[in-house]
């Protein structure tokens, strides 16, 4: 069996390209790493669990990209440009035709989006993805939670609920045809991170969260930390095209609380409106205003005829008893 | 049961301190961190997994210590001063006693090196532990692996094998009295990281490694990321004081391969040698010469006489088969 130095020599070790910002990458006690002047350093760390976040037996090219993207979306979801990462990973063993996929998948998207792998550890243990993610964002134009303002528009990048349908169908919750199961599967497995809109977002956005638990419950967070409320119309969510053939009350229910969406949600003030379509057509990602930022806390949900909607959903909470 | 955000915001969530370093902490999508001018970040990543590298049913106290601690470890090894640090938790369940103890023992250390808890993610799962920690460090004076010299003493500070000894006596490898058992046992749970030591090194080492593995092992890092060699004299290695009151044998082997120690391994240029020692004296750490780096590739072992010595051991890995 290859030995743990090994394993990250086969695997994750690269000719250094000591890019502008990385002095040095993997085989030191630290990874040594300048964010350029005028920058602040974007941290993000994800950890993703076998039977958590993932099946068991997950085909491991499209794991690797998930287990990036997701840390590339928070980098979106602050509006910085990706810089590099660091890798933890407990393997139950050394399987090398699963490590080779599972780097193939991850080094992939790391390389689309010039981000570098700068460090890491791996150990024998039950499978556990760790990844911490390093962008920059220049001082003060960062999309931060707390930021949002009374009378912003809200708005949500591409389309929701597509993912969720897709658990619907493994989990055998609702009967999916295998084409549309696999349609929207793709939509679960291998999300896209939005981090050009997250970089057009700079100065025309104010607040914005990826939308991982899903948009009701990440939204809220938005809401607490800038302590103000809102109202969204459910029917001006955008559902995924596959979830779209479904009913209404399915459609709110996936569009509002479904979890591993990795769309942006973000406010602006409403002069923003048009800058916002600008900067939404110049990196190809659709975007529905979808509501408005309010002094009443909480959130308020409305039909397409504006009339109070009560949906019980629940976001997802890794502790939340099953 | 509490919510995963309920979680975070009992145990992990403090008063945000706004330090000079640190614009924005826990709470969302990433933290943002300033480098000092003229600085580079330091950037490391350990994973601990229950089984592996603590025992199941660890006391949580010295377990967050010692996850904390052997991040903090690694600054030191790079010379770097510490400023922040995320934690990724997976947990079987919320079992609150556990947590705030963990919490308690981790933010303790973190407190006293002025290392900020800045994000990070909890889910459920094995019992898995994922910190990355970041330090600071002026351009060029990082003490590298691969900056070692033809000449250069070789140090190690304080002392090395009480921990493995701690291992051996848990194990039944050795029978160990009970004194014996917990003063040693203190060593392998409650590891002390030299970041003061790592700081004072800079600009009069060369090249650092932190020993986790054991010298035999991490000492090779060195010399293969230098392109060079070295010997030593394993009867100068410092012996921890449960240790040393065993045979030669026992001695030689766990010093030199014994794993957890959290020493630093550093090399200088013999004209640096008053200096050393007093960084040394300042910082109130032990340090010992124990070898010299030498153009041969290759690590040599002699004992006391100067005599080639021939010990097998084996460094530490995770994926060795047990």
């Amino acid at each position: 069996m290859p030995s743990e130095f090994q394993l990250i020599a086969d695997y994750f070790t690269r000719p250094v390209r000591r890019a502008e910002r990385l002095a040095l990458g993997v085989g030191d006690d630290c990874a040594l790493l300048t964010p350029g002047p005028g920058m602040q350093l974007a941290v993000s760390t994800d950890m993703l669990v076998e039977g958590r976040h993932f099946f068991a037996g997950a085909e491991p090219r499209s794991l690797g990209h998930k287990c990036l993207a997701v840390n590339l979306s928070d980098l979106a979801a602050m509006g910085a440009k990706p810089l590099a990462f660091t890798l933890a990973l407990a393997l139950p063993d050394a399987n090398e035709a699963w490590l080779a996929e599972f780097a193939q998948g991850m080094l992939a998207l790391a390389d689309a989006h010039g981000c570098e792998l700068i460090g890491g550890d791996t150990t024998r243990g039950p499978l556990n993805i760790c990844i911490t993610v390093f962008g920059e964002v220049p001082m003060a134009e960062a999309l931060r939670r707390d930021h949002a303002q009374v009378g912003d528009d809200i708005w949500i990048s591409g389309t929701l609920g597509d993912a969720r349908l897709a658990l619907a169908g493994y989990l055998n919750e609702i009967e999916l045809d295998s084409a549309t199961q696999e349609e929207a599967g793709k939509r679960m497995h291998a999300p896209t991170p939005r981090v050009a809109l997250g970089l057009a977002l700079r100065g025309v956005a104010r607040a914005a969260i990826d939308i991982s638990d899903g948009l009701q419950g990440d939204l809220q967070h938005i809401l607490e930390r800038s302590q103000v409320g809102a109202t969204i119309d459910v029917d001006a969510l955008p559902a995924g095209p596959m979830l779209a053939r479904h009913d209404t009350d399915l459609r709110r229910r996936f569009t509002l609380a479904g979890g591993d969406d990795y769309e942006l949600c973000f406010t602006a003030a409403r002069i923003k409106h048009d800058a916002i379509l600008v900067a939404a057509r110049e990196t190809g990602v659709t975007v529905t205003r979808i509501g408005r930022i309010e002094a009443e806390p909480g959130l308020r949900l409305t039909g397409r005829d504006g009339e109070p909607l009560a949906i019980t959903t629940t976001s997802f909470d890794h502790f939340r008893t099953p």
